[in-house]
């Protein structure tokens, strides 16, 4: 869109729109004209949101949540398991947990996995304060809740070596059939592994 | 996500962003996440830009465009054709002929197309105003630039009945091959017709 046609505010707001993911310039601009549609019910009420939530988020310096207080909330519940720790690859996946009602443990977010080709060593992810809590608050498990990826893998076994000295029991996430999928349609290594760890019926 | 997870204002945030065209509940959490990760460089800006582009849009009396002026910029700009009007549905379809730099004639946006069954009728449409401006404006042409819809189609029909006493030319986009288009992909009536009004080479 040339700028003489819409003005340069709207041609800013696509912009910055389409750099969300899973929105592009075509279905920005359509995000944007929406918008513009619904000015009272939706424009109004998510600029607004937008606002309040980028002045009151925090990042949580316990576990790496983000919330609107630090600690977050899920550190702060008393209810929460003191002696476990969740470890996640990212919030994303905290948030996938919580909504699955996973765990009663607290979490601890890595902010991504170990990637030597992408440059990412340990000293980028929230490994030493990993290490650091589980000495001091006597953790006696760490849950390894890190994708099923190599990437992933690779950066469970080092957080394994870096908790060598500790006496925790460090255990992972089940690997099997999903809830619901239909075995024609997995891969083998997925249906090896539930053979495996198969379970009493 | 329950609300105890991240506080009620991302939750809040997150149901707003899922209700853009393009994205659903999960892709609102990521984007949501995505914005926050990028406090700095994204999510600043854009609450911004949304806030200045909601106190700052108008949509145009003249022609129903979105813009920060009323006339809007196209209808002020003297280098446009004043003896011809295109009409649209949509702004977004106006934006889409401005990028294609396809006229120098002003527009009408009509707010959508006749549609008996959605109970949309011609008085929800910005066709009054339209026989109006073509009367007093002069014009000699009117584009239809609707969609090559059934919908599309019977609002041009309406509209040529509307300007039946004002001696005006009404002229419809053609039908054709599309640039860079192939033959074998193209439905039969797109093909018939494109052989009908075939050119000179």
């Amino acid at each position: 869109m040339a700028e003489r046609v819409a003005g340069p505010e709207i041609e800013r707001l696509i912009q910055l729109l389409a750099r969300l993911p899973g929105l592009g310039p075509r279905s920005a601009r359509r995000a944007a004209l929406h918008l513009i549609r619904k000015r009272e019910e939706l424009f109004g009420p998510l600029a607004e949101a937008m606002q309040v939530a980028r002045e009151r988020i925090l990042v949580c310096s316990a576990c790496g949540n983000v919330d609107t207080s630090d600690p977050c909330t899920i550190c702060r519940d008393p209810r929460r398991d003191p002696a476990a720790l969740v470890v996640v690859e990212t919030v994303a996946d905290l948030w996938a947990l919580e909504r699955a009602g996973a765990t009663t443990a607290r979490y601890h977010v890595l902010g991504g996995t170990l990637s030597p080709l992408d440059g990412v060593g340990p000293k980028d992810l929230n490994i030493e304060s990993l290490v650091g809590r589980v000495a001091e608050n006597a953790i006696q498990e760490v849950i390894l809740a890190v994708n099923a990826t190599v990437d992933g893998q690779t950066t469970a076994h080092y957080i394994t070596d870096s908790l060598a000295h500790a006496s925790v029991k460090i255990t992972r996430l089940a690997h099997g059939v999903p809830v619901g999928g239909e075995l024609d349609y997995l891969d083998e290594g997925t249906l090896a592994a539930a053979m495996r760890q198969r379970t009493a019926f």
